[in-house]
């Protein structure tokens, strides 16, 4: 049987997640909270399911979703989106992703994608018989920085999408608004669009404001801009996320997603609906989390691992150079197993794994976790 | 904006929903019940909830759940799927398709699809690259029928998959075992694959058993068998679904999987395993719908209606050619807003649409709903 997507393996995060349980690790490794959610969110679930909503809802979403989504993007980044023909809910932040990538790109076109990078985008373009052109982002002793003289180099007659991802997952890098400018003038007067995953846009720190490409009209224009409610809302497992774009890229989603997946579970819909008439929830996010991220990073402080900075989502990338010499992914092996913390390795998420000497810790954990998970680093 | 799918619009099952609620007609269309889900299996969710299921499930879906589905293979079909390898839990029946789809069909390959073909095989062969090779089922005073040689005739050295479906939508036709048989005659001493979607598997009625692809150790062994959830628990909003299939064809399948939803709503997951321990819904679907089905051609035993077999699926087809000469989409309309019950034309179940003045109503209703329906179909 010839394979479609001969690089694929088990993704970094199920191996890391099943060595970390085999080794009885703390998991700093996969994304994901170990603290429970609201229990009001469960309860209006629950709800929902009491209230008979279980069955198909619209192929787009539910309407009191979509226009919460809407309401939520224009008072946060002042773009308005139309829910009827603007915004379309999805099985997760990942379907979004893979469905715009099938939905514009035709074998043949170029797809620039920003290393280190998530790993759906690619094979997502390579199913969709696009062809991946991987830029990678600087990386100097302060850190990790995008790298828009290379995008800028890369773009070609072929170039169809640029994938962006802010913040990014895994270096915890953000856009700021100069960057968005200069993304503009990238794509101004081409046919090139704008894929932005923006899953972690509740967790920006230290005063700053997330750069939403939907801030930016001549990028929304372009634009399909992908969140999810798992990372906001701590359920991770609940699969729920969402795409905004023009009407006219809508129409071309929505044809790929009737046919991928044509709805998604409702209850969910309609709970977490409900639940988002208070907004306290994603506007509580980043102090929640800056907490937690400089608590991390206050207990690495003296540690011989070297803190990145850490302007966005809920991970820390670390330089190990002082502690071993090895490979990325034999390095976090070693931390699972013998230091009992999981991380994970920076160098799956290049094409062509490349070593840096970091690796990347999920400080979405609770304060008991994470002083057992220090405790274990700094001893090192 | 070049699009991928030139031929698809909203459809038709949207379409015709949209215009019941429009003319407040009684809504025998789309495929979806119109009575609540046991309270019990609501419950088993919001526990699955409140005790924290709520981060990602594994990828190839909650380890309980898959054990469950393979269990009730095994009990009712005979096969033994092992639970870890040849298991994937999927967001509905439709992402499983799509996804077997993407995962074994390259492009230029030849996929068989049998007419009238539920409206997502199509534009997922055409998402992969592939060509559509469609093959119509006979139609004859008797009703449907499968079209066998004209399978084993369409057969090419290209053909990489023939896509079945058993209960079928909208014929409401089932396989025998006899078929089976012939299929396997057909793929025998090829590289030929099987899709088979049986989403309606515990809806055959008149004491016959459903020709399950699995019961068949031959073509079990190379296909992709699916079904869902939605239609056995009346939750067609949920979108939980499976496929089943041998390792090797299970190992491409996850990998478009993982990069298409990476994994499936977790509570939703838990609260249908916990649901399957007993197995008394899905035993008593069969007595269930039956009676519905009974009741509803009863109610159209003396109209102008002809009647077609009903053995399988919540749905009905009826010929209308003593009532109207108009075309199925014409007279589905009609029906919708001057008669006000919706029903759906059979002909956008062809790629190249074919009239053959019949309509599909779906009896998957309460009673009270079939009566003030039949009322009205009856008095035409
Ligand atoms: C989909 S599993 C990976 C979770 C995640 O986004 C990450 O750990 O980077
Ligand atoms: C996915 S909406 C269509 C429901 C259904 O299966 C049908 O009506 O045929």
């Amino acid at each position: 049987l010839a394979t479609r997507l001969p690089a694929v393996g088990t993704t970094v995060f199920t191996r890391m997640s099943s060595l970390a349980a085999e080794h009885d690790a703390v998991n700093l490794g996969q994304g994901f909270p170990d603290f429970a959610c609201d229990p009001k969110l469960v309860e209006m679930v629950a709800e929902a399911m009491r209230a008979g909503h279980n069955q198909y809802p619209p192929m787009t979403g539910a309407p009191a979703l979509r226009q919460a989504i809407a309401a939520k993007i224009a008072a946060l980044y002042g773009h308005a989106y139309d829910a009827n023909a603007e915004i379309t809910v999805t099985a997760g932040a990942t379907q979004a992703l893979t469905t715009a990538i099938l939905a514009v790109v035709h074998p043949g076109d170029e797809v620039i994608v920003i290393e280190p990078a998530y790993d759906s985008y690619m094979p997502a373009v390579e199913l969709a018989g696009g062809v991946v052109v991987p830029v990678q982002m600087a990386l100097d002793d302060a850190g990790y920085h995008m790298p828009w003289d290379r995008v800028a180099a890369a773009v070609t007659p072929r170039t169809r999408l640029i994938v962006v991802n802010t913040p990014h997952n895994p270096t915890g890098s953000v856009l700021r608004d100069a960057d968005l400018q200069v993304l503009a003038d990238i794509v101004r007067g081409t046919g090139i669009l704008v894929l932005s995953d923006e899953v972690y846009e509740h967790m920006v720190y230290d005063g700053h404001r997330h750069a939403s490409i939907s801030r930016h009209p001549v990028l929304a224009a372009r634009s399909f801009v992908v969140s999810s409610f798992g990372k906001t809302y701590h359920t991770t497992g609940w699969k729920i996320g969402y795409v905004a774009a023009p009407a006219p890229l809508m129409v071309e989603f929505r044809k790929v997603h009737q046919y991928n997946v044509f709805s998604v579970n409702a209850p969910m819909q309609h709970g977490i609906a409900a639940y988002m008439a208070n907004p306290a929830p994603y506007l509580e996010l980043p102090a929640f989390y800056q907490r937690k991220r400089d608590l991390f990073r206050a207990g690495l402080a003296g540690s011989r691992f070297e803190l990145l900075p850490a302007d966005g989502t809920y991970f820390q990338c670390v330089r190990y150079g002082a502690i071993s010499a090895m490979p990325e992914a034999a390095f976090a092996e070693w931390l699972t197993t013998e230091i009992k913390v999981a991380a994970i390795p920076v160098s799956p998420f290049y094409r062509q794994a490349r070593e840096s000497g970091i690796v990347r810790f999920c400080f979405a954990k609770k304060d008991e976790t994470l002083a057992l998970a220090l405790g274990r680093l700094a001893r090192i």
